[in-house]
Formats: structure tokens, sequence, C-alpha cells
């Protein structure tokens, strides 16, 4: 058998395959280089020349921001455009009011790319003082923005951690289809789809799904894309949005399943505390408090509360309103030390016709919302797993169970006891980063007005 | 401050959160507890009665398949139908011909959960003899099967290794929007959708978008759905499928896209390696041989070393058949005894405006496929990076600029030089375990006759 080196038609392999194609060195490695010589490659970010002796420029990488002093003849005759690709090289200086403790004596420049215009705005400041519609209309510069990328940065956290954790509860990954046959779950505000000679929709949540993969795996999770054809224009929904989902099999109360969430979101408030306090910095944001356990209320205790300790009436026709879940979680804040609280047994009819009813109460379920700092992230519960009880449900909604056939062989064939939930990823980093809108924390928001870029 | 414990509002708190809500055991954790009494929960999978004094049950959880052996007086009166949730009750004992070296000597069942009807096909059996349409149609019944079950164990593996490598390699994970305002990327294929009052495609692929994240973040991956409206009816295509998505900043040639991929594949065959024995043995598949550095061969040499070797013309219509491709990996294997080659130089018309052309020639391009077992798993390439070039390959392509605004907005204010692929995920798991489709790598498969279950 020849070995590949000796095959003419093999092309040669380049050599340096490795973290930062050497000599490449990143912003946020300089830190145990002082003294050295270093080249850098990023974009020049920003620059300020103070006279034609002495040049600072930022150099931005995927490591952070650092900046770059050219003095005397190193800055003479400097050409350097603002949002060119360049390659820097100079020597690394301990700097103690620099963010990183180090900048760089800048010896030469190389430009590799430079920008065919000037910027439609100025993306060096260190706050992007545009509105919402020039952030989201020009997002291929505005993520470019060191304070927006760092909306992603923590977003990536949550990705991850959320997956790791999953792994770690024994939870399978599933990947469930976005293009459905039916419309089941209800019917209201889906997006319908040509789909060849037919009509489909888009998946408002993977909850038929996931459920029928409990009856396989006993626990899976799932990230992925949800679609919602509401016509909202709140600063808290948008048209598609990534779901985090779970689900449970072999629980025995669905206060199993906010166990396990709690459990979740503490490791995912670990990692971004760990990977994430300059993200947080620059959007003077803190770390919630998580406590060891989330206050768990009754949601009909909650509005009592509410009524009593601020005066304010959850309107009838809401389960709980914007503004209710704004004093949950001042009480939990003030009374538990919590910027999380689970509200507990919502009414039967504000939840979808799978959930169980409680068992003290059929009017309530055994549901609950997680609030984060004002802001529904979860929703979760137990789900009806008996088939002659879930027939019955959705006759009590209205549905027509010959609607759900391969849903209901799930559960004609037995199913364990279940729960899970659905949590929305952008809300998370929408309220711990204190942004104006859900839309700052997805890279290409959709919205009713909104379907580009 | 109130401690929890104190507030009449709060639940009580069940105190049995762990891995396996004690004191449930699982199947593949009895080996250490030889001799003990145990607890096993999860679904009656097969039952054999030899005489009402002698009954094998297997019992399947999330952990695998064990068998529990019931005899004498335990065995009399024994009522347990296949399907069901039940807690088993009995003694590990070794047993060394069992798959996981112990069994159960069985003293008690309890059942939670009955079907309601009896299945409709014999899942019990080792090798599940359905054809494709019922193994499909029949979804939440056939995935509990234990052979089709560890399909997706494989999967997940698959899922999980892919991010894992991509944050090693300081990737940052991007969920990019799946509703586009405008079918941009040459515009045939695409489901088409009413969006409020326009319409709007499903994506294709996140391709513009990774590169725009690239402007800012240098190096992305992404794993998310992608939507093709191809009225393909081979083994090999399906509608939506779940695409493995990376793009790196600041390469100096796509053979670093290539190293990167090729490190990329070891780890995933790696994890596999680690995780998945069992589940490739019930597949009768091996692992394939994953070689340091895969061949690199460019399209046309191929093509003449096919002819020469095989006899077999590739068709001139194409830029490599299904059979083609087959013989590429032969060739691979006989030659470098690797299951994978990258083919690369593909013709210019055969790939995207977006893909580089050849340094050397500029008829061909700076891109490549993988093939791994005869089939394309990854397509990639160096992309354009300056706008003018950007511009004038749209034109050589027919393509207006004027329809690519956002897309060209990224390369007006500098990129650096990228490149990136796109792996089809369940391609990977197809042609590991050697399945008969495509579509039994897939929860839920999508064809043009199938948006459903």
């Amino acid at each position: 058998m020849r070995t590949l080196e000796k095959s003419f038609t093999i092309s040669y392999y380049s050599n340096y395959i490795n973290m930062n194609f050497m000599p490449r060195i990143l912003s946020n490695q300089l830190k145990e280089k002082i003294g050295e010589e270093v080249e850098l490659w990023g974009r020049a970010y920003s620059l300020r020349a103070l006279s034609d002796e002495l040049v600072f420029l930022n150099l931005q990488d995927r490591g952070g921001i650092i900046q770059v002093v050219f003095e005397g003849d190193d800055a003479k005759g400097l050409n350097i455009k603002v949002g060119s690709i360049v390659k820097i090289f100079g020597t690394v200086k301990e700097e103690k009011r620099a963010a990183l403790g180090v900048e760089i004596q800048g010896k030469k420049v190389e430009t590799l790319e430079t920008p065919e215009d000037e910027m439609p705005f100025d993306i060096s400041k260190k706050a992007l003082k545009v509105d919402l519609s020039t952030l989201l209309d020009n997002r291929p510069l505005t993520i470019r923005h060191e304070t927006v990328r760092s909306i992603f940065n923590v977003y990536d956290t949550v990705l991850g951690a959320y997956a790791e954790k999953m792994r770690e509860l024994e939870c399978k990954e599933i990947k469930t289809p976005k293009i459905l046959g039916a419309a089941s779950e209800g019917g209201a505000n889906f997006f319908t789809l040509d789909y060849f000679d037919k009509k489909a929709f888009m998946a408002q949540s993977p909850q038929f799904y996931k459920q029928m993969c409990v009856g396989a795996f006993e626990r899976v999770f799932e990230i992925g894309p949800a679609f919602r054809a509401e016509r909202s224009f709140t600063t808290r929904h948008v048209n598609e949005y990534i779901s985090l989902d779970a689900e449970f099999g072999f629980i025995e109360s669905f206060e199993d399943i906010m166990d396990i969430h709690e459990e979740v979101l503490k490791h995912i408030f670990k990692k971004i505390e760990e990977k994430n306090q300059a993200d947080l910095k620059l959007h003077n944001a803190e770390l919630p408090s998580v406590p060891d356990k989330f206050p768990r209320i009754k949601l009909a205790d909650m509005k009592k509360i509410i009524k009593e300790r601020y005066g304010y009436d959850v309107p009838k026709e809401t389960d709980i309103d914007p503004q209710g879940e704004v004093y949950a979680c001042q009480y939990a804040k003030e009374e538990f030390g919590s910027d999380f609280i689970f509200l507990t047994h919502y009414p039967r009819p504000e939840r979808p016709f799978y959930t169980m009813p409680a068992k003290d109460n059929p009017e309530e379920t055994e549901s609950f919302d997680l609030i984060f700092k004002g802001l529904e992230i979860t929703t979760g519960s137990q789900r009806i797993h008996k088939y002659n009880d879930l027939v019955e449900s959705m006759k009590d909604f209205g549905l027509d169970p010959k609607d759900f056939g391969f849903y209901l062989e799930t559960f004609k064939y037995a199913m364990p006891a279940h729960g899970g939930w659905g949590m929305g990823s952008e809300r998370i980093v929408y309220k711990l980063l204190n942004l104006g809108s859900i839309k700052e924390a997805i890279l290409f928001p959709r919205d009713v007005k909104r379907p580009y870029p």
C-alpha cells in the first residue's frame, strides 16, 4: 500500500494545522508574552493619531481588542484605514491600565484587505448609538462592534452549557422535523408552506416528537428553531427563535422537572460566570442571583400576593400578564433573594390539552413557568401519559382525536409518566444583559416586518 | 430574608434529584451489583414462557436490554404484556453468556402502564423485518426497537462530538434564520412560505450568514436544519436534514479547511468508538478506517484513474456521479487504506458563485467534496472574500449583485480570507451503519410524499 506522500495526485499538506495558524497569536494570549515580538492578525477597529509620531490603533481579533501604540518613526507614514484586515508586528509591553494588562509597541502594519467605502456609521465608539432598525438592518457590520459581538459570546455559552448539562443528565440529543404535514397542536399561528403538491406547516415546538421519543430513549433534548406566526410587536417576541427543549420519562411528579430544570440553569450561569466576565462588563450586567432552590409558588397564590403587596390586579383575561411577571420576580428577589421564580399550577384552559391536571384540583395543572428577571423564559409540565385520559382531554378541548393519529399511537402502546420543558434561549441573554429588545439577542431576528437580512 | 422552607406558598421539594430517581438502577449499571437486590424500571421488551415455572423477560431501559429470569413460584401467575411499562424487583446474577455479563433473577413485577392493543407488528424480534414505509409510518413504535434505537444513539454522538470539537477549535456556535426574505443563493429548489403579507423561503443552507459572522467572530459553526424542495426519490436525499456547518477566517488556503475537517471527523469517529460499540454491533458495522491524513485528489485526475483502473466513464454532464463516488472510495481504500477521500478542484460552473477560483487554473475552484464509503458527506471551499471579485463572479454566473445587498455589504467593509464546509449529519450515520436509506438515519424524515409523521 502506498503512503500518501508518494502519490503523484495527492496535493501537499499544509503543515500548520494548529489553533492559530501560527505564527499568529491572539490578543487574549499576550499576557504570557511580555517582552516578546509577536504577530497579530485582525481588524483595525479604531484609530487615534495624536500626532504623526504617536498613533493608537485598536486591533480586534476573536480574542478581544488590544491597543497597539506606534511611536516616532514607527508611526510616521502609517496608512491604516479603520475596518481593514491587517497583520500587526510588534512587542508585548506590560500596561496595567489596559483591560488585558498588556499593549503592543507597534513596529509594522501589513494591510491585507481594505474597506471599499466609508462605514455608514461609526462602529469604533465604545457605545454603538444607533436605533434598533439601523442596528438590525446593518447586521453584517453591527455584529462587528465589540459590545454587540459580546452578546453572542454569551449566547454561545448558553447553547454549549445547555447541551453539556443535558448529556450529563443522560439525555439523547434529537433532531425533529420542522416541516409538519398537519398543524396539530391547536392550529393557530402556524406559518404555512407549499410542500410539493400539499400544504404544510412550520413547527411551533417539538412537543409531540419529543414525547414520542421518550417512549424509546426515555430522556431527550433538542436545540432547534421554533416558528410562530404571531403578529406581535413587543420587545419580547420574535417569529423565529431557538427553543431549548427537554423531555424526561419515569418521573414521579412535575416537581422532578423543576428540580432538573434548576440544575440546568445553575450550570448555564456557572459557565457564563467562568467564560463571559468581559462580555458582562461591556453591558454593565451582573450575574443574577441563582439560589440552590428557586421559589415555587402557585399562580393563584402569587396573584393574591401581588394584589396585597403591590396593589396590582392581574387582569382577569390572562393567566398572568407581563406586569404580573415583573411583580412576581420582585417578590422572589425581596423575599428569597432569587432572580428566578417558578409559578405553578396554571389553570387548565390556559395550558395545552396534553398537560396533566393537578392531583388535588382538576381545574389546575401540574405545570409551571419559570420567570427570570420579570420575563417568562420556560414553560413546562407533566404530560398526560395514559391513552384514554389523553383522548378525553382532547375532547375537553374541542379537539378531534382522529387528527392526532401518530401522536396517539405513542400512547396506545404504553408510555411512562413523563414531563419536560421548552425554554427560549434568546430570552436568557436578553434579560441577563439588560438589552432593549429580544431582537438584540438574535443575530438575524425575524419579526412581522423583518424577513431579512 | 425568609428561607424557602418557611414559606407557606412554597411546595415541597422532591428529595431525589439524581441521575436515576433512585432507588431505580439501569441495566448497564448492574455489573458492579452482583448478588444485590435491585429495582429496574423500563419496558417489557419481549417475553418467552418455557413453562409456567420458567419465564424469560427482556427489560428495556435507556441503558439497554437486560434479561430477567423468573423461576418456580416467582414465575407462576406472572401477567406481563409485552410493551408494558414495568418495575422489576430481583437479584443480580453473573451470566457470562449475556451481553451485559449479568442477568436478573426476577422476584416481582409491578406493571405501571399497559398497551391498549396488540402491536401492529412484532417489535420484539432481533431484526425488525418491515419495509421502509412501515418502518417510517409507525415511527413512534419502531424507534423503540433496540436496533432502530441504536441508530440514534450513534447520531447523538455525532452531534455532541461535532460541537465539542468545534468549540475546542474556538468556533462560536451561531444560530441563523431559517426563514429568508429572498431566495438568494441561486434560486432553485426553495420551499416557499406565507410570511404575513409576503412570500418567504426556507433556508437551504446558512452559507451567507456564516460568512457574515466570520466578519465578526472569525470562526463559527452551526448545527441546524436545511430545507431542499427537490423532487428526489433516492436513498441518499431527503427534503429536510441537519447540516453541520463551519466557517473559518484567516485561512491561507482551502487546504487549511480540509486539514481542520479531518480533525473534526477523527474526533467524531473516536467518540463513536468510545461510546457506541454496542450500537455498531447491532448493525454488524465496523468502524471505518480513519487515517491521520485523508487522500486528496483532483477531481479531473480521479476521473482519469476511474477510467483507467475500473473502466468506468463518469458521465460528461455531471461533476461526478454516485457510481464515480463509489469508485473513488474503492480507490482510496485499495491505495491508501482510507474510507475517506477528498476530491478537489471542482469545475467552476459546478460550484456556487462565491467559490474561490483555483490559483493555477481559473476554470477550477479551491473546493472539495469529502466522500465517505462511496457517498459525498461534505462540501467545502475557500470563498471569494474581495468585494470586487465577488461582484464579478456574480455577473459571471448571470446573477444581479443588486439582489445580494446585505451579503455584499459584508464584503464592502473588508473580510479576511475564509472558507468552510457543510456536512450532512445523517449521511455519516447512514453510511457508517450500512443502512438501506438515509431515511433510516432520521427520526421523522421528510420526503416528497412524506410530510408526516
